[in-house]
Parts: structure tokens; C-alpha cells; sequence
């Protein structure tokens, strides 16, 4: 009987735990707790849910050999969390020595969103493809890359995090302290932004009232549930929101050269009503759309498991 | 005594080839001819090109074994040039293919500026570097990329083409059709804008008395050579002028986490002027400055022949 691993995805609101069999690709056991804040208690609930996870598979006679962490931000090729905007409070946390530590396990520790895209390239909507990009569309933008079949980590571990691209410097303000990156567009909190300026702007009064009447109150999930009803303002919405997705889309094959693009996290739920204008607006804003090969961009398959799974399976390679 | 191989690097002006012994990094011949114009008369130019050094390097009792082109556009892992806005009525021409014919030795064919990025690793100011970007700033911008020591070629040939990433998407006009593309700003004919602007508002009256007083008449040259001269209209351009090339300096760090990035092209002939405050504003773009290493943005080392170098190179690697 082979080890089991477990991943952990380090989110900013909840920590969400799997014990898996990575040979089998089984899920053993799984866990939830919310994410607390500062860095000594986030350390304490990921320990406290790797015991968890342990405790359960004890039961049912495995062993977990390994622990694999995806945390958002800049992790280092060392495992350390070195900047998360995301989790405050944390800065410099050498995570993959402490868990390893306090776990008594060999662990890894990489970006939550590349755990993801990985997840979703051995696994989900990538599988198969040797050049892909995982963007996830949550409330900023993660990402991670896959050249020749293996993880882009780059020289310091920090590769794939496009949310911060600069692609309006004379756009909205970003809690980075620049102006226009590409996640003030096309996130989930994006996506609240265009539509609050649609609702000033009076063309997306269905939305408004999903929101209780005030423009300021909309956010995100009004448009989606809006369009999906078939509201034309909601959908206007979406269209230019799709349009600032597909933007930074052309911008990362321009300098990629993927074959695949997948989109992750909670708006992708939308389908269709993101994914098509998604992909129309991309063969206008890639160079050369007539002369190269069309790249596909397409809904990721694992959904909110795909952090803590793509991180037991680089803990597994890793460790 | 082993078999020389030929790099030539086909320009928007003129082609450029040399004949190199790559075991002991000697230039044995070296030849340029303008560009022609049409499919037809540019493979004649490149096969005569490459007759010209082989007989060169008969005279000294040498072979030529392989043949290496840098073409601009894109060029696909067959060496098949899909795609070349620079290079006017050249679409789909299987350059490899019809180079080996002609010529009758092994051609590989890549991007120039990809050829003049494999150069800066393997003997330039990227040497040493596992994860690099070169940017060659022309007319337009070319670039390209390694990972992990090797060409980040992408799935079909075509990474490392940033000059096309939009980063304002109400900027001027670019001819690929789009808005803001990056090269609008942060080439020559980028420079030549900013400096009109400004000279249009009155900033750069120096710049302007250099273009014969005509504000439409300004070009980049007349921005450098003033700047050098101490203009401070010009080292104002100039100082937006590094803005635009850092900013997407900026966003490729962000996705590709390099170790050093190298600029080329005849504007880096501005050194400090350039590289100075190009460097201060990478630090205020780049995501989380301050809990990341820095990144030195420098200079290229191999000037003009960088790219007719590169393509010899891998020429040599890949035939």
C-alpha cells in the first residue's frame, strides 16, 4: 500500500484540504476550515487540518508521506511565502520548513494558482498539452504556465502572475499602487467594476436591480445571474469584461505561444456567456490571428479542488 | 578541421551574414546586402548571401556545414515564415525547406530577434543566465526568451512576441490593426511619437530645433543625440520613453520571473540615459519590488550581429 499525499489550498477566506492516492487518482479523505488571520495562526490551521487529513486516512490504515501547500502569492523555489497581498500579514514565511517540520513529512509549497494549473494539466482541461495557461478569475487573477509539459516556476520561483500586467496605466487605481493591471478588469472584482460603471453610466439598469436598486451595491455575481436571465445590459457587461479577459489572454500568447488557455474559478461557471465573446475577442487581439494556429480557450475542469489537488501532485513529483 | 556554419540575418533593410566557427567563436567572412522586395527576390538575396560566404571561406580552405536565418515575424518549428509584417508580400514561405534546397546543407530558420536573444545567452550579457528575455528595440520590438537555459519556442514556434501586447487600449493606432500595442511606445517609432507629443506641447523645443523645426519632422535619433547633448526636453521624453519600455519589462517579469533582462537595438546606444531610469521605473512596475531579488536591466553586448550570430548557433544546435 503506497503513501497518500495531501494538498492543501492555502485560499483567502477558507483553507480547503484533500488525502489523496495520486496513483490511483482517489480522494481519501477531504477538509475545510476558514483561513484566520496572521501568520501564526494560517500556519496553526494548516497544520491543524494536515492532522485532520491524517487522523481520517488513519482510520481506513494509510499513511500520508507527503504534504504539498498552494498559497496566493510569491512563493519561492524554496517554498517560501514571500509576499501574499492576499493573506495579510504574511511576509517572508518559510512555509514548506515549518510544515515539514510540524508535520514530520517532506512538504512543497508553490503559488496557489499554479497548483492549480498544474492540477488542471496532469488532470482537467489542459491535460495532454505541452504549452498551456491556467488563469484563475477569482477575486484578483492567478495564473500559472506550463512549458514543454512541466511548471514555469522561472529563476525564483515567482513566474505566472499576470494579474499585475500592466495594460491601462491610465485605469483604475489597484491596491499594488499602480493603475490598470489587468486584474482591476478582468476578475471577479473587475468584473463588479465594469458593471458599476455601466450602472452610472445607465445602461445596465437590470443589474442595478439585482442589486437592490444601488448602483454602488453591484458586484460581480449580479452580472453573471443577470445574463444568465437573459438581461441586455448584464450581457453588454459581459461582453466588455470578456473582452478585457481576452486581452491579457493575447498579450500572455503573444509572448507564450500556448496551445491551450483554460479558465478557472467561480465566474467560468457563466459558460457560454463568458466563453464565447471570450474567444471572438481573442482572434482580434492575438497578432497574426490569420496566420497562426487558433488556440482554444476553454472552462477548467476541477473547480475549487484544483488548488489543493494540483499541490499533493507537485508535492508528490517535488518531495 | 571542422565545417563552418552560416548565420545570416534577414532584415526590413538589409540582409547581414556571417560565416563562424562556433567551436572557437571566429568569424571567418562576412557579407550585407540590401533587402529586396517580394518572396522571390528575398530567397534570392538570402541563397546569394550564401553563396558569397561559402566562396569567401573556400579561398581560407573552409566548408560551410549548415545555414542559420533570423527572419522577422512569425517563423514555425518547420522554419516556415507565416507571418512577416516588416517583410511585405512574404506569407507561408517555407524558408528551411527551400534554404537547404538551394543552398544544399542543413538550414534551420527562427524569429531574429529570438536568433539575436540565443546570441546574448550563449555569448552576451545574458551568458550565465538560465532564465533571460532579450528585447531589441527597432523600429519595432522584437524579443526573445529562454527558460531553463534553452529558446522558449512555445507550442508552434511563435513566443517572444510581446512587441504586440496591448498595454493601452486607447493609445495611438498601431498598423497590426490594434490600439497600445507595447511597440507604439517602446521602440524607435515609439520614441519618435512620445518626442512629437511632447514636441507638440511645447516640451521639447531643443528636439524640434533638431528636426529642422518641424514638431512632425522629429524622429527617435533626434531625441538621443539631444538627450546626450543634455537637452532637458529630451532627457524629459526620454524619461517616458523608459516608463514604456519598464512598464513592459514589467509585465514580462511578472509572467516569466527572469534573471536578467538585455535590451538591444541602436537605442541602446543611449546607455545610462536609457538603462538609468528604465531601472528606477521597473522597480515602481514589477509586482511586489520589495519581497522579490532584482532584476539588472542591461545592455546587449553583441551589437548588429547578434542576430546573424544567433541564427548560426542554432543552426549549429538544431541541423
Amino acid at each position: 500500500m503506497s503513501d497518500l499525499v495531501a494538498g492543501i489550498d492555502l485560499g483567502g477566506t477558507k483553507l480547503l484540504g484533500l488525502a489523496v492516492d495520486v496513483a490511483t487518482g482517489e480522494v481519501v479523505a477531504s477538509g475545510r476550515v476558514p483561513t484566520p488571520t496572521g501568520a501564526t495562526a494560517v500556519v496553526e490551521a494548516i497544520v491543524g487540518l494536515g492532522e485532520h487529513l491524517r487522523g481520517e486516512v488513519a482510520d481506513a490504515g494509510h499513511r500520508i508521506g507527503a504534504v504539498g501547500l498552494g498559497a496566493p502569492g510569491l512563493v519561492d523555489r524554496s517554498g517560501t511565502l514571500r509576499y501574499g497581498p492576499n493573506v495579510p500579514g504574511i511576509v517572508d514565511l518559510p512555509l514548506a520548513a515549518v510544515l515539514a517540520d510540524r508535520l514530520g513529512v517532506p512538504a512543497a509549497v508553490d503559488n496557489d494558482a499554479t497548483c492549480a494549473a498544474w492540477a488542471e494539466h496532469e488532470l482537467g482541461a489542459a491535460r495532454g498539452a505541452n504549452h498551456s495557461i491556467t488563469i484563475t478569475l477569482g477575486t484578483g487573477i492567478g495564473a500559472g504556465i506550463t512549458v514543454k509539459g512541466e511548471v514555469l516556476r522561472g529563476a525564483h520561483g515567482f513566474a505566472g502572475e499576470p494579474g499585475h500586467m500592466v495594460v491601462d496605466p491610465s485605469g483604475p487605481r489597484c491596491p499594488c499602487g499602480r493603475r490598470g493591471c489587468w486584474e482591476r478588469f478582468a476578475s471577479g472584482s473587475g468584473l463588479g467594476w465594469l458593471a458599476r460603471e455601466a450602472a452610472h453610466a445607465g445602461e445596465a439598469d437590470g443589474v442595478v436591480a439585482r442589486a437592490g436598486g444601488d448602483p454602488e451595491a453591484v458586484r460581480g455575481e449580479h452580472v453573471t445571474s443577470a445574463a444568465a436571465a437573459g438581461d441586455p445590459g448584464a450581457r453588454i457587461v459581459m461582453d466588455r469584461f470578456a473582452w478585457w479577459v481576452a486581452l491579457g489572454v493575447a498579450n500572455l500568447v503573444n509572448v507564450l505561444d500556448s496551445e491551450v488557455v483554460v479558465l478557472g474559478g467561480g465566474l467560468v461557471e457563466a459558460g457560454p456567456l463568458l466563453l464565447d465573446p471570450v474567444n471572438r475577442a481573442y482572434g482580434e487581439l492575438v497578432m497574426g490571428a490569420d496566420h497562426r494556429d487558433p488556440v482554444p480557450i476553454v472552462a477548467a475542469q476541477l473547480g475549487e479542488r484544483a488548488g489543493a489537488w494540483g499541490a499533493a501532485l507537485l508535492a508528490a513529483a517535488r518531495t
